[in-house]
């Protein structure tokens, strides 16, 4: 059986995340995603900071989070990413929140692909685009 | 003709909100739509600290932003929100940001009416919820 | 008599900025800081924006805090700032956080003035530096 | 030899706390502060959310940082926290962030020991004013 490569980082819930209904913001969750989508690109064997350094970016232009239950301060939280689709100059990738094995929240992002010289939408070349659809049949090794 | 009532505000993006892109940072962009429904309830007569006070809560339970220009330091916003529905414990608000006229992104949340000493789904009272419903369909006055 | 140049700001806070204390985070005082030094610049007539298009950053090398009394959540924050000093290649700014006129917050950012092309401390050209030592004793318009 | 007690964290920087400048933005280092306070906690034996369970509190009541090289996204940051010293009802905690074993930025902050029904500054219970000082003396056992 195949499942996607993901991304996973444990997080403990600073003060700072949380406002005064006793949980957790609802923006944090954006920053939760894009820890997620850090760490999906490092397993992927492409850190962002790689794709920045080969001259592309991967700006976002929709993103979508569904809440279903609250964080709290100190809360050790798991942050999971994985490639939903590339397709041309577009990509999305799905993001959980999970807390002791519950899910809080899910959602996803869909980025455009740029030149970061001319700052245009653009294909990635072949090679980059194959890590990240390789990605999404890949079977992951066991952690 | 009719047009919902706005929450309308003018804010001043600082370099706290900016990114290594040079752009406002996709998490702020929540953070705006909050101001904006803050600034909604206000332009409503019901500001939200006084909904609390009567012992409802609007927590968000889907949030959703499609980006469409980049926003950047010292550039200043309108963040704008109104009401989208009122259907029985459930909210939508529909919010855009904009930069000299020009639309850099748009989006809702959708908020549970949650009575906060149960904390459970609830139905607002009737005056509280015409509050919510006439602003959909009152005619603004000039500003 | 003669008082310095001020910037001012009023800001309304979010839920964004406050934690399960109920009150606002403490962090968020040095972004307040910010927006105070935002304005200040911009009353003194040279907007940080046109700082770094003439080739100058400030970054901050010390921030510093006191923290009097608390803010919450709707609270209408008057945000101020003023030049406390400018020697050598060094600057510091006063900042008060404010709320109905009661001193919630006062501290200082220091500054190193850099040449943004080299990255390395310079004095900032006299046209320029005496924006900032007339703001120190400019007798300020009223309001 | 003796040394504090640490809190110890590492921390990889995500795009969320960077600004135009490339580097962290200076308000987040309080937040990294604070996460190396609550490891710090965790490692005394006393997490801070058993510390509000047993009714007391530690605003912050004053904050001091001191940025010496910056910090940059993806960069693994160690965020480090020891008890600087308890007296009467007030604390300090000191912290330092570096990054491949050089300091980037090093502070404190003092707090006041609070009552956290009666809102009063107070006294800790010998107890657990003991957890603190025991911190500061004690040898910490190798890693």
């Amino acid at each position: 059986m195949q499942s996607p490569v993901q991304g996973r980082l444990l997080y403990r819930v600073p003060y700072a995340d949380t406002d005064q209904m006793k949980f957790v913001y609802y923006a944090n969750y954006l920053v939760y995603f894009e820890r997620a989508r850090n760490e999906l690109m490092r397993s992927l064997g492409l850190p962002y900071r790689e794709l920045e350094a080969r001259g592309y970016g991967l700006p976002v232009i929709t993103a979508h989070v569904d809440y279903k239950a609250p964080a709290a301060y100190d809360d050790e939280l798991e942050l999971r990413a994985s490639v939903g689709w590339l397709r041309g100059v577009r990509m999305q990738v799905d993001c959980q929140i999970l807390c002791d094995g519950r899910l809080l929240a899910s959602g996803y992002t869909i980025h455009a692909v740029m030149n970061m010289a001319t700052h245009h939408a653009t294909r990635l070349p072949d090679d980059l685009a194959a890590i990240f659809t390789n990605g999404i049949t890949a079977e992951e090794a066991c952690p």
